[in-house]
């Protein structure tokens, strides 16, 4: 019995991978390697029950293949489908890249869970899909669903082929709306930026916006719970999920105030206008947590602390050194 | 100034093209000729200002080119675009026909809008965005969004993509949420079905399900009015709108007692079991239109008058004679 993880050498994944390998059972993780990296598994990587193949999942031909040339006839027990383009700004200059990357990678999966008969898969959706809601709180029945960016309409357009699938021949299917997710290994992201900003110039951070963008961040260790919580405890047959901490988030300006704060004391921080960082960031949005809580899931962590933690753990990934605390 | 009608030979645009004929603009009608033709145009077809090209527009190339062939450097004012595959069965046994027939079009509409600078676009949605919802009225804030066929993903899919356009291009956007449409020329549809059936044996109706399936019927006279009212009297941005008519709707075994009444009296009716005529239909749905009526729209015909006047419609269409009411 085989999990099948894609993008499996992303920042989520590296951190999903070794609950996944404690249960006894191989791993296989796929990635095109455009971001993730097999140094990002670190440890794991060198577990006699994983492996890892670099492949271009929106190729469904190199997607059979891979699987097959990896795990023969043996059974998949269920599907970690986390690839996805990352780059939300990216994807908004081109919109092929999340047809492709985000889109595709998960049309293509089902197709190849269809041929292998394997029924049971986990979404890394996102709170993109439902686009600007302004202060209301959501909870996975609130809509309409109009994602203001390319990335948030292809997680939607893959939640919908999935559920679509569920129908079909998909007995178990979570769509797991992820918040903003902080830890390490950081590939990119607000904190990973500052930081890299204040190593080149450690006297001044210029930050986009004006920093009042207000915003869920959940440390990657509480993803990974409710993740495994969601796929123990929930019973739906097909279902989405909130994801996130039980606070209102924080802004942007906290977070440069904590990064600046660590790697560079005194630095002085300006800042733009408009509270929107770039096209299709959503300035602000507050979940309702009521379904992930009624599984009993807690976070350990609020969103100050997760940027505290991360703070320090992408510092020390990008051999910045921090001040104490 | 021109039109754009994409699925321009079809059931709808049928309907809608003589109205768009009315203004004195131009209006370029785009088909595969799949299931559209342009007999289906009626008298519209020898319209001086109407011109028709047959293009697989899930080919981007072959897309661009057909417009740019046909319409040359002169402005298109507004898209509506209806191409979609019509055939949902079709859709699930092979999920590529709606990933390009349903979502690659749409795509590709946006491609050649953003390309061409157009920037206002009226969209053929569906019911089946929102799956199962069992005996909730919708609203168009309802959710989950869990469609079960592939047709209703692809095209919530494209309502998504549609949305993440208005934030990058689009000026205006409208999410027509169609229910079931019918009138003619007809290509598909239960009365289509149980006229050729009835014509093949006179004596004899067995019908797909138990006959309990309830839904909604909008007679397409009244589909292209609301399509217009949306147009004129909106102010959204972008906005999902639920068409339909003012009724519960009506079940297929008062269909089939209408079609029979019609057409062959006195034959007999036999049902199957289950509420689902086939994997990925819906068996009732209930709108909310108060959106809708807001802008001072009303349908002419309930449920049970439409399939009245298509029955009569479409009988006359396939040559068969009807009984005097």
């Amino acid at each position: 019995m085989t999990y099948l993880v894609t993008g499996g050498c992303g920042f989520v994944a590296a951190n999903l991978i070794p609950h996944l390998l404690t249960t006894g059972k191989r791993v296989l993780a796929l990635d095109n390697f455009c971001r993730g990296s097999e140094a990002n598994l670190g440890s794991s990587r060198h577990h006699p029950n994983l492996t890892v193949r670099q492949v271009d999942l929106s190729n469904l031909d190199a997607y059979r293949s891979a699987v097959s040339d990896a795990a023969g006839d043996s059974a998949i027990h269920e599907v970690w489908h986390l690839a996805a383009n990352s780059d939300i700004p990216a994807g908004i200059r081109d919109s092929e890249v999340d047809l492709r990357d985000t889109f595709m990678t998960t049309y293509n999966t089902l197709a190849v869970m269809e041929e292998r008969q394997v029924s049971r898969l986990f979404f890394a959706s996102s709170s993109a899909v439902y686009g600007d809601h302004g202060d209301e709180i959501l909870t996975e029945s609130s809509g309409p669903l109009l994602p203001i960016s390319n990335y948030g309409a292809m997680k939607l357009a893959s939640e919908a082929i999935i559920s679509a699938a569920s129908e079909k021949f998909l007995t178990r299917a979570a769509l797991l709306r992820f918040p903003n997710v902080v830890g390490v290994p950081s590939t990119h992201g607000v904190i990973l930026d500052f930081i890299r900003r204040l190593r080149s110039d450690p006297a001044a951070l210029t930050v986009l916006g004006d920093g009042t963008q207000r915003k869920c961040y959940l440390h990657v260790s509480d993803l990974v719970d409710a993740m495994l919580v969601i796929r123990d405890r929930s019973t739906d047959k097909v279902g989405a999920f909130n994801i996130g901490p039980e606070d209102s988030g924080i802004t942007v300006a906290e977070i440069a105030a904590e990064v600046v704060a660590a790697v560079a004391p005194g630095a002085t921080i300006t800042y733009g206008s408009g509270n929107k960082g770039w096209v299709g960031d959503v300035p602000k949005f507050r979940y309702s947590l009521s379904r992930l809580q009624a599984l009993g899931w807690h976070p350990q962590h609020t969103s100050l602390q997760a940027i505290r933690i991360a703070v320090r753990e992408i510092a020390r990934q990008e051999g910045v050194e921090c001040g104490r605390r």
